[in-house]
Parts: C-alpha cells; structure tokens; sequence
C-alpha cells in the first residue's frame, strides 16, 4: 500500500487510493478543476503549471476537462498523480503540490460536468419487486420484460444538482382516489430514491454502431452518487402510458466527486447470476459488481443501510443495451442505477418501500414519525467501499426540502 | 405587404415573411449562423461586419447565438433584417446584404442549434384515440389523465439529427406474440411519426419558478419539423412501465430552418375547445394554435395531408404544464408536438395508424406496397402556412432508412 507525504485524516473518505474529480468555485468565484484529498482538494489547472502533466490541463475549469480524454489518459494521469502524492514523491514534486492545494473548507463545490443525456435505469430486482407489489397488488411483481432487459427512461438533465443544493416541494396534479377528477396542490408523497450512477467519458460514440458488452467498462469514467427526487402522487397519476416525467424532472442531486473507476477496482465482486440468460449482446464473460456499502439518514437518523453489490444488471448491461440500438453516447451522460434496495426491512432505497406507501411509518431518533418527506427534512446517502487507508469514500449527496412556492 | 430588392424565386418557403434561422457550413468547414431568404442564404456573421445590427453577432457559428437572446432583441433583430431587404433599403445597406450572400446550393445544414433537453409530448387528441384503439383494443382509447395534462416523456438528445441524415434501422428486443421469450434483431416495424417541435430561448429559468401560462410564449424562439422515427415492435415489449425508451432513442430528424414564432403570428387561429376545463394554471385567456398545413411523403408519395391547427394541448399549455413543478428551461431545448393526426384516412401522421398496424397496406405510386418502412425508403416532412408572397415554409425535414448493420 503506498502512503502519502501529505496528511489524511484518519476516516477521510478521500484517500490515496481514492483520487475522486470534482468541479469547485474559488474565493475569486473561478470554476477550478479539483482532486480531493483528505481534507484538501488539488487544483489541477494550478499544479500544470508547477508540474509536467501527462496531459495539458493549466487553467482546467471543470471534471469536463477530463471526461473528453480517454480511458489510456486517464489511468496516466491518475498514475502521476498516486506518484506526485506518494512518500517518494521529490521535494521539488512536493512543492508543485503544495503550490496547488486548497483546503476544502475554503471552496464550494458545484455541479462537476456539464450533464449531457440523463437516464435513470431500474436494476434493482428487489426494488422493481417492491415497487411492483404496491403498484399492482394483484398482479405479478415483475413485469414480463423486466428480467429480459434493463429497463430505463430519459430524465431531465437540466435540473441534476450538486449536493447541498435545496429542493423545492413540488406542486403539480394528483388525483385522490375518491376525487371525480385531479386536484392541483405540493406533492403530499415527496421521496427519496437511493441511486448510484455513471459517468461516460472518452469520444461522443459513433451514431449507428453500439457499444459492445466487452467494451463497455471503457467508455464509464467514474461513479456518482444520485438521489432520485420523487413525487409519488404526481407519478401514480401521470405515468400512463409514456412514464414518469414531473415527477421526477423537479430536481436530481448528486455528490460532488466522481469516484474513478480504477479506485474501484479492489471492490468489484460477482454479480448475481441471471435467470433466464439474457439474449448474447447481455452476456458478459465476468459479470462484475461493486461492493459499495450505502446509507440513507433522514435529518441524522439512518433509515437505510444497504449494499450496491446486488444490482441484478450490470453497469456493462446498461450500456450495451442502451447503445445496441446506435444512439450516441457522449463525455457527461449520467446513467443512474435505479432505486438500490435490498429484501429486508431497512435495505430499502425509498419512503415508499420502506413505509410500504405509507402504512408502516418510521420512527426517527427525535421521536418524529414519517411516511413521506415533511419540509425541511434533510436527505444524505453516504457511500463507501472499504475501510482505513485502502477505503474509498463517495462523501455524501444531501439536500433539504423547502416548502412549496 | 413589404417586397425585396432581393429576387425570392416564387413558391419559395423563404419569403420576406419567414427569414427563419439556421446553422451552414461553408467552403472553409466553418460553422455560420444564416438566415435564409428565397435561394439564398445571409451569413449573419459576415453582416454584422458591414452593417451595425442592433446586437453583436460578428463571427455568429450558429442559431445558438441566437436563442441566447430574448423576445425583444429577436423582434428588434428580425426588423432590421426586414429593413435591410425591403424596397427601402439604402444602396449601402444592400451593399452589406450582397456581401453576406451565399447561394443555399453552395452550403452544408447541419444540426441549427445544441439540443439540451428533449421532450416528446402526445397532444393530439386524434393520435393518442388511434393509437389507444391499436393498443388497448378492448378499453377505453384515452387513458383517464389525457384530457386533464399533455402527456409527455423526455428523449434522447444526442440523436437529434438534422434533415438529410440518413437513419439505420436499429437493432432490439422484441417479443413476437407466438414465442415464448424476445428475440434480438432489426426492426421489423420501422416507422415514422410526423410531429412539430418549438425551441426555448432566452436565458435558462429560475429553478424552482414555474413559467405562467400566459407568459409561456415568450420562452418559445421558433419552430421546426420533427420525425420521430419509432420501431414499433421494440416499443411494445420496452415501454412497460416507465416509457418508450430505445424504440425512440436511435434517431429523431428535425427541419434545418428554425421558423421565428413572430413570422407565424398572421397564421394562429383559435384551438379547439376542451372538455373537462382544465385546471386553472392550464386555461389560457386565449387559445390560439398554428394553421400549419403538413404532409408526409414516402419515396415520393404522398400518404399524409394533415393540419397542425387542432392539437388538444397548446404549446403554452405544454410549457405550462411543464414547469409547474419548478424545473428549468434552457435555451435550446427542444419541445416535439407529438405526433400529428387528423381523424379521417389520409390525415394520420404515421404508418401504425395509416395502416391500422400493418392491416391495411398502403400504396406508393410505383405499385409496391408498405404497411412499415423498407430500408431505402425516404419519409420527407413539409410544411408550411398561407401563399404567395405571404407565405411562411418550414422547407423539409428529410431522411432515408439504411438497412441494419
């Protein structure tokens, strides 16, 4: 394990062997690019010009910088940048750091890439499971398709936010079961949805030619994670026939540092095995997840503690069945997994699973109950995979719900 | 009726009326914003260095400069580009328009402006009542939210292509009624649908402010065509619950000329009345859609003559509806009608509904017969409002199916 000259506050989810992008807004209000570690952050675009990168990134504003290189560059300059921080880094290596480094405290971060195209898949068996029974008591679970293919849709991109950013209650139309026709007011079912996403970087794809299975992995930057804000009354109404769309378009929060995939290479695991075997252009020779252990506290108290490990398709299986019908992937496409949820009580990635819709309220730590947000509730999903000095922290995504306009 | 000193060949979609926007590639493989009038198009970076527009488009590479402004600088611009064509124009204003020319014959459309988000909404009445005839045979044809919020989903943006790009047939998961599990192939009912779209300009909104309906049209720049070509049969097995995802995803052509919603204003006519009232912040003190004749041509045959003038939900109202929840609009954003369909045969705007999903055939002028599209075909879009002088032309929006890779 190589140990680091700089100092890294034991429990940091910032470790060496971690080396997450982010975008922050110095005192100047500039857009830097930046690197956590520890409790510090290295402004790339100032360490280029103390140090000679492998790629040219002086003056470099945002993680959009990096995800237009390609996955050779990436595990070079990650490479370099283990190097410059290691204990045998050279003290004139060690100036060009320290020449470049910002405490995190002094900075805020903002959104890291500019999001092209947004999907939000449904991966999970046990949420689609879930969800489901509650949708459809009296039918099965799982929809015939839904273990032939990852099912997905578009999301809105515009309004992906950084973690820290507030969400407004939305209002929009619901229909009361025992209404004649649909009343306008604020969602009364506002939720969250505990998702991990991915980042595409490299080249825009070519229009027409898919991404094979073998191939995909290399077209995934990094990882994210992604609180999938969620107005169940406006969606129960809406949906039908073409999917949710103002229920979830309000707002989407996401952590400021995206994770490398190459930090998250000790934690892959097997993924489930699949049942019926997919069509070929779904079958992967290792199918591979990540052992990411995942919390959800409402104001403080956790409600959620799961594992990211299970997802029953893979990141791999998403984009190849995305691209095989030739659209184009391009640098800052967000592909979120689909609410993460597990089969016990408390693994479940949502209000709605684990109240099952509101039945069965939780009990938070100052004796307050809830079966949906009440604004000014405070949602953080934190994520880690490891521990020590080998972990690898996401940090969190927070966001607090204001009331209604 | 204000004439030019410039020749505009008669029956042209660009008349002194129109002078919508595009975005050209010239000579050099640069990237121009033009506006075009008759067979010509004005290269508005090139004016802007002879004449003194009343905002600074020097070097303008295409409409994004355009939508950036607002609805006072995009009227005040179209006046002057009205005042240097007209018959009042000085000889050295003329001058500067002749040194701006380029022949259309000599240049490359391309994509007019970024596509941020997508969406695809479902606000004709006689479309959606078809297509719940084909789908849902045996219940009621409209689902029970139609008539109380336009329908919508979001799309996929990267594959926003302009007219003239060829579209292959894309490959996917379909399930044939008599198998037991999908099969992986081609599509076998390829599609077109025959829509319009409205673009956004200004600056982004305010998240968490939604846009009032009556201000809703100064959001909009302009209007193009839009095909949104759909593989049938990957629809029917994907689309359950979340929505139409790559049976849409592969391709969606627009028109390469942006028509300027003040060039449309002699042809807005009432919209249909609407039964339920909608709810409040979904009622318009004036209802006005766009006599917007359309037609749709198969290798040259006509199979579709239809009216954009009676759709359900307006543009307004689907702006409206859209940001109640507080999301954002951005310049750029791309706003597609859904598709456009009368009631009688001959007025549907897709083959699913010409050919009630393949059952009736119908026949192109050289004696072969389509109930979907063959690979070869070529499905142009026209449009265009009023004659003669007066006339305001959309032009085409144009493409032909490559067989599946």
């Amino acid at each position: 394990m190589t140990s680091s000259w700089l100092e890294i506050p034991a429990g940091s989810p910032f470790t060496l062997a971690n080396l997450p992008y982010g975008t922050f807004v110095d005192g100047s209000g500039e857009s830097r690019l930046g690197v956590a570690i520890g409790d510090q952050i290295i402004d790339v675009g100032a360490l280029a010009e103390g140090a000679d990168l492998v790629v040219p990134l002086s003056g470099a504003t945002s993680v959009d910088d990096v995800l237009r290189l390609d996955r050779p560059t990436w595990r070079e300059l990650r490479a370099q940048l283990v190097a410059l921080l290691s204990d045998s880094a050279s003290p004139g290596d060690r100036d060009a750091v320290r020449g470049a480094l910002v405490p995190s405290v002094d900075v805020r971060m903002v959104l890291p890439f500019t999001v092209r195209d947004y999907v939000d898949f449904y991966s999970s068996i046990e949420h689609a499971t879930n969800l489901g029974r509650l949708m459809r008591p009296d039918g099965e679970p799982l929809l015939p398709n839904w273990r032939h293919l990852p099912v997905g849709y578009h999301g809105r991109s515009s309004t992906v936010v950084v973690s820290g950013t507030d969400v407004r209650r939305p209002k929009g139309q619901t229909k009361p079961a025992d209404a004649p026709s649909p009343v306008f007011g604020p969602s009364r079912l506002l939720d969250f949805e505990l998702e991990v996403g991915f980042v595409t970087g490299g080249g825009a794809s070519v229009h027409g030619d898919p991404i094979a299975i073998g191939d995909a992995e290399d077209h995934i930057y990094g990882i994210v994670l992604v609180n999938d804000w969620s107005a169940r009354d406006v969606q129960a109404w809406e949906y039908q026939p073409l999917g949710p769309f103002l229920a979830k378009s309000f707002a989407t929060s996401i952590s400021p540092w995206v994770v490398p995939l190459e930090a998250l290479e000790p934690f892959r695991v097997p993924a489930p095995p699949q049942d019926p075997e997919p069509l070929p252009y779904l079958q992967e020779a290792k199918r591979r997840g990540i052992d990411l252990r995942l919390r959800v506290r409402v104001n403080g108290t956790a409600v959620t503690d799961t594992n990211f490990r299970d997802m029953y398709w893979t990141m791999a299986q998403q984009l190849a069945h995305m691209t095989v019908n030739g659209t184009i992937i391009s640098p800052g496409d967000l592909y979120a997994s689909g609410t993460v949820s597990g089969a016990q009580q408390g693994t479940q990635g949502s209000l709605i699973e684990l109240t099952s819709r509101g039945a069965n309220p939780i009990t938070l730590d100052d004796g307050s109950t809830r079966t949906f947000l009440d604004d000014g509730d405070t949602v953080t999903i934190d994520g880690w995979c490891g521990d020590g000095d080998a972990a690898v922290g996401f940090g969190s995504v927070a966001g607090t719900v204001l009331p209604a306009r």
